[in-house]
């Protein structure tokens, strides 16, 4: 028969095509190990490769890197703020542009956070019910409200592929009444979430994913209430928040211990704002799946180089003054090979932005290359 | 005989190279039209086809333009700032680099002013005497001071293609008494920079060329008396200096009239911050080669675009909020055509970087496409 002839390869390859096809829209899990899992995401802008990172383009542009430069480097997929696009320029804008790709000039995937996280952390003047928060603009003073159907509506009006639910998101450390509250609201926020986004998809040609977040801080009962009424509930994946915000990081790999082996196998997992390039690898191991962090270019900024070595280098000491070699020969960031600690030391010093670009090239360069890294290592080790 | 089989083309281009070889480190006049000359100057870094825009890399970077965006945007040269470098990192810093093309990772040739506009145009606190300027560091404080003789140190210290003697520069409006006074120092201040040149290019593996510069303000006889007396003195280069510093536009020209016939015909000729596209084009006819200016940039930075149509556009207008088309569809800049109007009038509006880095590539695009424009004019126009 022809199709045994079919090499073993291409033959995977068809299989895999095949299968994507049928999972438009949907998680495709390829493998897992001890090292973590390996997966496709299909969304309307492409496939996303998993485990993966996201890089944070906050009102849609990435503080000194350029897109052009972030896809050199290799990022598969971005994050943007709900809560600053809706904003500036607002999501009618956005909408108007034919969506938040054609807007910022992205092809690749993008995931928009509801907007929680911000307006329960960046704003002093805010009011909040069960029904959502009132805010600030924080530029213009306007009164704001987003709740769980307006965190859908701009969502869906600002065109993402993959979407949040809308969440409170205490502190990990905050008390356990408090912790208590945010899972009750959060859950209930989720439904509401989940109704209108079904009702909205309705009316879209391209619906996004929508994403459940586990809450409840490092209480091991609200956190497990949280993602087993998630998952009653239903979502395209499970995101684990409230992280990363002041507790240990052996806290914060317990959840995870909790959580990620409730979860479902056959759907994406976010740890939201990790973070570190060993933290990725540590989470990866225990079943996540999608990161995004700002500290890969916050620590940029301030002069934190992170080395293809796993060490950590602080370029504005004044060792580095005279320090001629480049500033990291093995980056796959340019920028870094061509460039040396002391020139780049010098523009930090005196302010020249051109610094915190090369210092942001290079950060990037090491987390999206430790995704690589993470990836050929499932790839290398055997199945569980 | 075997040499008459070489096509003739390849024989110019032969001609050419053994032209350029014998006058390695000098200037090729190639055409003059009345569209303005071409020329290529020689140099240890490469060879600079005129007429040639030099960016301003301040202190050795852009603000917010890698530089191989730059050099994909067609920069031949750059210009780095005396003044600036050798408050920091300070020439000993970029010797020990290997030279400022070895420190800042550009290639390519770079010129160097004197830091003589600086010290008499951005210090408060100064001395100034025959012997030179005395003052104080904007950042630390610290006292210092640049005389000819130390401008010439500094200049082969950090290792430029182009270096420029040390002149008082004062407004172009400022009165006859200050202009006398500035073109006597400027003359005295000549002579001792090319003594003090001639020394150091001894000990120089890969001396630069030194350019003069002629001060004198909108005073027909003190401009003329300048020139003559720096021809007389003998430089690789002749810079106008004093201009676009609040005199008209046709005085400007004016000055170009009177000063350009006097010129020697095989020296590069330099109008130093200028400037704008139009003013580009038309110093050039009346036979200047060489240009710096830091307006594409600043006005980039202000919102001010330059487009391909040779008009201006104010994209932080109300009007553009929404105006989904391209920045510039026919720029050269990759960013101008992938981005729109209204993305970057909200990147601009909301203090997001990235927005300044698309303007400056827009504006940088612009003036590196006119020189280009320009130099296609002349080749295309017949010899004077």
């Amino acid at each position: 028969m022809e199709w045994k002839n079919v090499p073993p390869q291409a033959d995977s390859a068809v299989s895999l095509v095949t299968k994507l096809m049928q999972n438009a829209g949907m998680f495709t899990l390829e493998k897992t190990t001890k090292a973590g899992r390996k997966g496709l995401i299909t969304t309307a802008h492409g496939i996303i490769p998993t485990p993966v990172f996201m890089p944070v383009a906050t009102a849609g542009a990435m503080k000194g890197i350029t897109f052009s430069d972030l896809q050199t480097l290799g990022a598969d997929m971005l994050l943007c703020n709900t809560y600053h696009l809706h904003l500036a320029p607002g999501e009618a804008t956005v909408k108007d542009a034919g969506g938040l790709h054609s807007f910022i000039g992205w092809d690749k995937p993008i995931l928009t956070d509801s907007g929680g996280f911000q307006v329960f952390s960046l704003e002093a003047i805010r009011k909040i019910s069960d029904e959502g928060v009132e805010f600030r603009d924080h530029r213009s003073g306007d009164l704001h409200f987003i709740g769980p159907k307006e965190a859908m509506q701009i969502q869906h009006a600002l065109g993402a592929d993959i979407i949040m639910c809308f969440d409170e998101c205490p502190a990990s450390t905050a008390p356990r009444t408090a912790q208590i509250k945010a899972v009750e609201r959060t859950l209930l926020w989720a439904k509401i979430c989940k109704t209108e986004h079904l009702k909205l998809s309705k009316k879209n040609k391209n619906p996004p994913l929508l994403f459940g977040i586990v809450q409840g801080g490092l209480e091991r009962d609200l956190r497990e209430k949280c993602a087993k009424e998630l998952i009653a509930i239903g979502f395209d994946g499970y995101a684990i928040g409230g992280l990363a915000v002041g507790e240990s990081e052996e806290e914060m790999y317990t959840v995870l211990d909790w959580i990620c082996p409730m979860l479902p196998e056959d759907k994406p997992r976010y740890l939201m704002g990790v973070g570190e390039r060993h933290q990725l690898v540590a989470a990866i191991a225990k079943g996540i799946d999608m990161f995004d962090c700002v500290s890969p270019m916050r620590e940029a900024r301030h002069g934190n180089l992170w080395l293809s070595d796993g060490t950590k280098l602080k370029i504005r000491r004044a060792d580095y003054a005279n320090d001629h070699s480049p500033i990291d020969p093995d980056s796959p960031a340019p920028t870094s090979q061509k460039h040396t600690r002391a020139y780049l030391r010098h523009l930090l010093q005196i302010g020249e932005r051109y610094g915190e670009t090369i210092a942001c090239l290079q950060n990037m360069a090491m987390i999206l290359g430790t995704i690589r890294s993470v990836r050929k290592e499932i790839d290398e080790t055997e199945e569980r």
